[in-house]
């Protein structure tokens, strides 16, 4: 089993020294002071480090059981999902309305990494029950906000997605799960809904399911469907709870991991559903969640490798074997501690730089975030709208790489279950898959994002990167941070060019690379970032004081960035460039 | 769960139209016509297909266990392995001394690629037995060979290798197990060794242990290890089983996958073992099976990885999921199925280069390996030396790269145990890790093979590069296949001027870019595999004949690989003149 410790100096890092919050002008944001962002993270440290991450591998061994409709959670997750819901973190950035703490999003992202690191399964009961609060903090009526939302922000009670059904993942069009109008105004919703997350559990007294489904008689396909919250319990006007609704988990699901969250299959007999936001227009309030689901899948990709990547350091640290090439390092003892060897610094070199690099996007992303909702900024809707679909693609591919990396380190210990390595491997894989597998992000960037209002967002991204490389800088600055980052910038720039020109002629041509540039614009976003950290660490450097290791060693993990991983950016140009000829050229039973 | 069909044309293909193996003057070969080598493979193709297929599940399902020093394994492995013993494979290329059919090495390639892709973990049980066995053939004493030798042929014993204890993986100087020498000439083996795949199980009558273990008074560090032959049961002089000697079991690891192959914890406690070659020379001795069983992991990495293959393109043909972005391809069902899709097709070509490449890269490989034991040709072991840490690496990380992919394909269904994707995904992952991790293989090839005489073998690399670049070819060709490996040969050339110099200074500088190092040569080696192969389908298009699809189809495949994987190289060229600075700079404690 490994341990857990909260990235607290990093966060401090990249609040006040790279964004600088607490003057960003966002509504909120003036209260979000070195002492107060330092007071939450130590608090949210704390139940992280010592209530959630021992439970990570209990989770993982005990798995979630079935047993005549209920579902039975890992020993040790009802307690900490309540240590969880007491302490006011689901609450966090909700609406101070219904109980919630108000605090940006931003604080959501930083104590949530903390949180998935520990134990990513047991967030995810409280991460869905987020999605499901905005969901309706914007989309339901006041009736439905009055009945729901205390209790969910409170934690009592929690809430789900439901979408999927087994002929129907990505194309939504094709759900077939009905809903009945009724005579009080409620629908009946009939149909099976598969892979729905705490679905069914023993840690809440209720569980508020959004369901999509069809009204008969409605538009085909995706424009036919509609929003429903199907509560578990139904619940009477003063709030206590009523009868059971015709909503039963049938099964469960035997993954590759994860196995502390439980993916239900629902089955929905007749259950009482109410309509959320408009008829038919169930896709667009779905999307409010889904939004909001991939940011936090994207976050979870990078902070379960955060939390691989300390315990491959923890293990290099300590395992003795071999000799370092250039004499021994601990001569007294019988071998060197494998950090000593250049191709297992290599593997954690990679692993760190990624690390924090998404850190820094996570977190950048997250003011974006609160700069559209709190001050209504349509430029910051745009960018982030942009961003989305990179947050989640590309941090959730490199972070389950960075798992495999880690993984790597140990040599034979990183296979066996007992060590936690590999578990970190097997969680961070549905986080390519679920939310819309990355595919789909890239398609959603490149076919949709990326030409949106004529392109005003790109550009606006560009600009982003030339404004920072015209930044105050000494030569060193430049040399190392600027110019690879104008380079990388500069193909994507092309790879821009290259669909312009192919995507008018052939959509195939620009869709066969599209992951290629998810993956391109990912890394330019992390040498971005990168630039700005290494603006701050010089920074902080001259401004001399204490913390002169941790800017040192900053500046080395952005100049490990920029060297070894932002040039794929020319790799991944080449594929686009290549096109789609190779990719279309077979007939489907060549294959 | 998937099905599984061999790919019987293309192995037809490799050896007689690529390798041309009849003509190709090694002994032995002459007897492998079209018509020999396909009854073979068809014969091994039935025997993966429909015995050991269908029970890859149920080993994952099942796994091994453990009762009073006893190892059951799962259900039906035992009868399918007397079937894989009795159908003589384990004895394909063994010595007809001994009970073998003494076919060449070739043929263990390909029956083996079907074997290891149909049940992985069953697999190895004979492909341990087999190490064990050419190292008895190699360093055993003729009483050694006559004792142990017909019944492992026969598989009625199986063999194991013993070299891990817990504080020693790697580093092998570090073992702690004792052989006390005996008045009879035998020794007395005490001491713990770990990871010990075969250890123990219910398949066979006797299991031969094969252990690294230390005579006290002799050297330090490696130099000081001899090698033991250790049976289950010892054998009487007639051949008849005897005592129970003292090796047990002692316990079992819960691994990430390949659950139906037992890894044991072996308890010797003065087990009575014989000194196998020379005493203190059992590394030498150890690498003769280590060699092998490198070669049959880098089988295993894309032998795994074409079957998942094989199942994501099935399931993409099934899947009905959104409408071609040209038009609907099945405008009568309720969608069009997901191959249409460029991402998809992106997914399912990147993974069928890599398949047919390394499938060719191996055959190649075997045909190497008979040429330096059969024809006693040293250029051929210097150069199968060489590529010896490539196959193993490049195979078996871009294998697990490949299955990564597979499973993406299929989406959530990737995920979920029942759908078998995600275990060849947790199966394939092992390969990256054991008979030396990937980047003891990096340092094998960079800091020993590269240099070796002078460099000889690698010249002898690039002289092959040139030969096929040289080789009569249309400009269709020599645009799609011979411009971009004579690109991704000059990488590589510059890379080792660029070791060369660094080298020599600092050896950290160098060993900082052996993956990368690694890795640029496995794509010039599927490089020249698809520029041969190319080159062998547009003769078979010329000639005519039914068979145009397959050809067509491999130049596809072939011009994939060149365009978008190939172009890699210039990534890992400037990682490695990005060189150590980053990687070595910080403190072990600044991590």
């Amino acid at each position: 089993m490994t341990a857990y410790t909260a990235p607290l100096r990093d966060f401090d890092f990249l609040l006040h020294e790279v964004l600088d919050v607490s003057h960003a002008g966002i509504p909120g944001y003036d209260a979000l002071d070195r002492e107060t962002t330092a007071a939450i993270h130590t608090e949210a440290a704390r139940l992280a480090e010592e209530v959630l991450a021992p439970l990570n591998a209990v989770g993982d061994t005990e798995g979630c059981r079935l047993e005549n409709g209920e579902v039975f959670t890992p020993t040790g997750f009802a307690a900490a999902f309540r240590k969880l819901a007491e302490g006011g973190w689901i609450a966090l950035d909700c609406d101070e309305a219904f109980g919630g703490t108000g605090m940006p999003y931003l604080m959501n992202c930083t104590t949530g990494e903390m949180f998935v690191a520990a134990n990513m399964a047991l967030n995810m009961y409280q991460g869905l029950t987020h999605g499901a609060i905005s969901a309706l903090q914007v989309h339901g009526t006041p009736d439905q906000q009055a009945r729901y939302l205390p209790n969910m922000v409170a934690g009592r009670w929690t809430g789900t997605m439901n979408l999927t059904e087994p002929q129907c993942g990505t194309d939504l069009g094709l759900i077939r799960t009905r809903a009945e109008p009724q005579d009080d105004g409620s629908y009946a919703i009939t149909g099976q809904k598969i892979w729905i997350s705490g679905g069914e559990h023993d840690m809440a007294e209720n569980i508020v399911h959004l369901v999509l489904a069809k009204i008969p008689g409605g538009p085909k396909g995706t424009k036919g469907i509609s929003l429903f919250v199907v509560p578990k319990f139904l619940v009477n006007d003063d709030g206590s709870l009523g009868t059971r609704n015709g909503v039963a988990c049938v099964g469960l699901e035997s993954k590759m991991g994860i196995h502390g969250a439980s993916t239900c299959v629902m089955a929905y007999e007749g259950a009482r559903g109410w309509l959320v936001g408009e008829e038919h227009g169930g896709l667009k309030a779905m999307f409010t969640m889904m939004n909001e689901a991939r940011l936090g899948v994207g976050l979870q990709g990078y902070a379960v490798a955060a939390r691989a990547h300390q315990a491959a350091v923890a293990f290099a640290r300590d395992r003795l074997q071999g000799r370092a090439v250039t004499g021994a390092r601990n001569p007294e003892g019988p071998a060197d501690p494998i950090i000593v060897h250049p191709d297992v610094r290599r593997m954690l070199m990679d692993q760190r730089a990624f690390v924090e690099g998404a850190r820094a996007f996570a977190c950048w992303g997250a003011t974006l975030i609160d700069r559209a909702h709190r001050a209504q900024d349509a430029d910051a809707e745009a960018l982030i709208s942009l961003l989305t679909p990179v947050l989640k693609g590309f941090l959730t591919d490199r972070g389950f790489e960075t798992c495999v990396g880690a993984q790597q380190v140990p040599g034979g210990t990183g296979y066996v279950q007992s060590a936690g390595f590999e578990q970190f491997t097997r969680d961070a894989r549905i986080a390519m898959i679920y939310e819309g597998t990355n595919g789909i992000q890239a398609l959603d960037l490149v076919g949709r994002k990326l030409a949106q209002n004529g392109g005003k967002a790109m550009m606006a991204f560009f600009e982003q990167i030339r404004a920072e490389t015209r930044a105050e800088a000494d030569d060193r600055l430049r040399a190392d941070f600027h110019e690879p980052l104008k380079a990388a910038s500069k193909d994507l720039q092309v790879a821009v060019g290259v669909f312009m020109e192919t995507g008018m002629k052939s959509p195939e041509e620009a869709l066969a690379g599209a992951a290629d540039f998810l993956r391109m614009m990912g890394h330019v976003c992390l040498g971005l970032m990168w630039a700005r950290m290494a603006r701050a660490a010089a920074a902080g450097l001259a401004a001399g004081g204490g913390d002169a290791d941790f800017y040192r060693a900053k500046l080395v993990t952005g100049r490990h960035y920029m060297r070894r991983a932002l040039p794929e950016t020319g790799l991944l140009l080449a594929r686009i460039r290549a096109g789609g000829e190779t990719v279309m050229a077979l007939e489907a039973e060549a294959f």
